[in-house]
């Protein structure tokens, strides 16, 4: 069908107008973009019963201009200390910037500025210098009781920039943004928390003369909002990489953390292990902001071997040997892959469109095979490292996935992913202009819990009629992995979203996920903290709020679940 | 020298008598002994300028019955609340109990109970039968402002066990010592915390039929103490086994926990990872018994393939190049071996005499070679899991190992360590009874640190007359590695040994080691607690406690630092 040469959409090539409200809410870069392709279009018109007619014109494309009505209740007097700290030109009072600082990626935050609904922004916007400024900021709040917010890249997808109380709004990413040094025989590299993803990669790669090192690294942490997000804003978030199968979690590959806190200024020590009590450097780690601000971090750093990749997919003939194999896979002993991930039927179904593979001889070899639509389920990743460890975990990996009767699809189908791994974001906007929304959420579960988490969850979200519910897996553990829910589906209505999505959540407590595996808690999943972690826990991080910030103006309005 | 038949001390060889000092200070098994060589018999004799008359006749053995005169203050009406939760017959109030019980391995405590000095005792020693148990016990206590202090093992070298406020000590390995279940598909194990190593491991090697499993597990921890400590014990202290290098330590392979506090009970979450705010179950670990005490764990387990194990061990010109050869193993990204281990200087020639290689063909051969006494270094270890794995490994091993000059020492040597690697303590007894202290400390190092650590600690320990200082590293990291000191001198002065002791803690913090890497901080290591972490990280512990704990009943006087 999608080889007929019929209407396409005129998918917007334009970067948003400056100073607008699309040009807050667009995924990335102003001038990227990846559009359905005609598959993916063909699948939107049959599964949302639209027709051509659907898609002859945009609808709240939010190109107007952003202003609100807000008024600045910090008074003049105050803002002045805050541009005696940080400079007038670093002091930012202009409706744009409040908005734009304090709006992230959440599906409700784009709906709300299509229509140019704006619910809280900040007073003012600061961009500190380095830390100094931000002490003297803190400092000065605590006495004043004026609530601090931090803004790192702005990737958040759960309300993690969101200001109910306004006061101030740092942006750590317009000068924090360097990487300081690299310890080569530490492997270790300290950056400071506002450095985006790509900078810090580049510079680890191919390390700039003045650092003196020898060697070329790399940072091991590839999330989806890799181009946009801060260093910072991983450590704090809690994210993980699409490798971190191998290198870890952002939790993992934090060394020691410097942090500004209303209850003083600290530096976590340096040391490999140690046994001397609880540890605060992993205290502070997923804090976000709420206990203070991360103002510099050491990383552990890897050695790069890009050329000893070896890539791989395979097509399992159902999801239940897909996952047994991924599970034989990641307890076998024998290494870690860096990129694993399975899709589930859905998925596979939805990818093989993405990817142009539907309906070609490729797809026809498939299936002659035996690997049927809605219950064949791709593979796909590599393994990195040292050559010989990466070739002989791909040949484990091979091993185990044909024990559980899997066919090879080739390297080139990861290949394939890898080169558009950060771009689907982008056709977030696409589907938006035209009523359709595509939102995730994602959640960590044991083994033994997976199928039950996996039904449970789609089994909600597939009873809304004309709903898309795309599952993968993509983080793996020994105990366990990961489960990633992608639901595409026609709505406009904000609240009725919200009621819907509130009870993908719920599905997701009920049928024991925890409430979030790498997309950080912010003020989206705050008020299911208490249920989903027990009364003591919360009390326990309750108690480490008070302690950090007894005046609660660090990140304040229900920020973790702390303060609701 | 240590070839001619001359004269060798009359080792001890009994067990001591029942209710005796010297069954409390023995290491390990009361049958079991390992004695020193006629090599190192020699070298006592010539590092300290002793001779075959100082060894006729051992001194201050401790044979004598436990006899105190400490006053239970506890009155009988509330000892009898405890014979309500417990059963009486897990009550003790005797003497021998109450000094058992509240000592551990400590030198100063060996020294103290050869000369019948007992510093502290509980009021009385409670067995609790189960968890509920537990509970009601903190209650009550937390109700009347009872201290509470936990015994496991007993094999702390930190005044773990040390109860300054008296109250009650609990024994968690008299009744809680069982493997409650395995689960396969997400591989970990949940065991009650009095569960002693070698049965814990014996479960998990061949599982009772009753867990209906199908595979064959190993714990992957493996301490000096492993035979004397339990599962609830590594835990809580921060423990890393001789295979941490692969496995990781403790704090790596623990899954989910319960505790009893006195702010509640609480099992955290079992999720293989999660971006849910900070993590009570790391910010539990460690805690040392002063948070509440540990009643379940649930600890990740491994595949258990001893068969593939790969054993190595090789011989550096010097220490220099077995540290770099190490640093470059640990960060190759090739996959870790298992046991991984370099001795000093000093250690290895030790080392020689202890596996009696000293003086034979091999020694001569080695010599010969190139490789000189007190510059050379050994090495050794073994990589397993995965067949190929562990054979690519060593495979890598070898290859850095010889890159830096090593020759190779056959995977023999490690055989031999391997058989007596639980052993050496047994040594400890036979010196003390000749005035001669053998005594370790540890300290967690950055690769970029380690030298300073080695030499700052290494010349004061040496810059004492007649004094053997030993040093290896055995947990490797990317980031660094531990360094072991194990020195061994002629005092029993106890004052003058705690004040030798003392410098050396000194000198490992002023070149800048941590305090502890894997024995714990008890109450040795406490007033250096906030020194070392700075006052902003202990006021996070003193916080925590606090929260836990309102009434300082938990492991009171000192613990941790956190009440001093």
């Amino acid at each position: 069908m999608f080889e007929e040469k019929t209407f396409q959409p005129d998918w917007t090539e334009k970067a948003p107008e400056k100073g607008s409200y699309r040009s807050i809410f667009k995924w990335g870069s102003p001038d990227e973009f990846k559009h359905p392709n005609s598959a993916w279009y063909a699948m939107l018109k049959e599964e949302f019963k639209m027709t051509d007619k659907d898609f002859k014109k945009p609808t709240l494309e939010g190109n107007e201009k952003v202003v609100i009505k807000k008024k600045i209740k910090l008074t003049k007097k105050k803002i002045s200390q805050f541009i005696d700290i940080v400079g007038e030109k670093n002091v930012a009072t202009d409706d744009y910037s409040r908005v734009k600082y304090s709006h992230g990626k959440t599906v409700d935050e784009a709906m709300d500025l299509r229509n140019h609904v704006v619910r809280d922004v900040p007073d003012i916007v600061v961009h500190p210098r380095n830390k100094k400024d931000v002490q003297k900021i803190v400092e000065y709040c605590n006495t004043q009781k004026i609530p601090i917010y931090v803004f790192g890249g702005g990737s958040s997808v759960t309300f993690g920039l969101n200001t109910p109380k306004a006061g101030v709004m740092l942006v750590m990413s317009t000068h924090m943004n360097k990487l300081l040094s690299i310890n080569e025989l530490n492997q270790t590299a300290t950056v400071q928390p506002g450095m985006f993803g790509p900078a810090y990669e580049k510079a680890l790669n191919n390390p700039p003369k003045k650092f003196k090192v020898k060697g070329q690294y790399t940072c091991g942490h590839f999330p989806q909002s890799f181009e946009y997000s801060t260093v910072g804003g991983w450590v704090v978030t809690l994210g993980a990489g699409q490798a971190s199968t191998y290198y870890g979690d952002a939790y993992d590959i934090v060394f020691a953390q410097e942090y500004v806190t209303p209850a003083g200024t600290f530096r976590t020590l340096e040391y490999p292990a140690t046994a001397t009590g609880p540890k605060v450097n992993d205290i502070m780690k997923g804090s976000e902001g709420s206990f203070g601000i991360l103002v510099e971090v050491t990383m552990k750093i890897f050695r790069n071997m890009p050329q000893n990749r070896q890539r791989f997919a395979f097509m399992f003939p159902t999801w239940e040997k897909a996952v047994n194999a991924s599970r034989e896979i990641i307890q076998g002993e024998f290494g870690k892959p860096a990129v694993f991930r399975i899709s589930d039927p859905e998925e596979t179904e939805v990818g093989l469109k993405l990817f142009g593979l539907q309906g070609t001889p490729i797809d026809s070899l498939i299936n002659l095979r035996g690997y049927k639509p809605m219950k064949r389920c791709m593979c796909m990743g590599w393994a990195e490292g040292e050559k010989g460890f990466a070739k002989h975990v791909k040949e484990q990996v091979a091993r185990l996935c044909k024990k559980y009767g899997a066919m090879t699809m080739t390297g080139f189908t990861a290949m394939l992913w890898e080169k558009t791994r950060y771009k689907e974001p982008y056709m977030r906007e696409d589907l938006m202009d035209y009523g359709v929304i595509i939102d995730t959420v994602e959640s960590g579960v044991t083994w033994a819990n997976l199928h039950r988490l996996h039904q449970g969850v789609r089994s909600y979200i597939k009873n809304r009629p004309e709903t898309i519910c795309m599952t993968h897996a993509s983080h793996f553990y020994p105990q366990g992995t990961n489960l990633y829910f992608i639901f595409i589906l026609k709505m406009i209505d904000l609240e009725a979203y919200r009621q819907f999505h509130d009870g993908i959540l719920d599905a997701i407590l009920k049928h024991g996920g925890s409430i979030s595996h790498h997309h950080g808690v912010g003020k989206l999943f705050a008020p299911l903290m208490e249920k989903h972690l027990g009364k003591e826990q919360m009390a326990v991080l309750r108690t480490l709020k008070k302690h950090f910030d007894p005046n609660s103006i660090m990140n304040p309005g229900g920020h973790l679940g702390l303060d609701l």
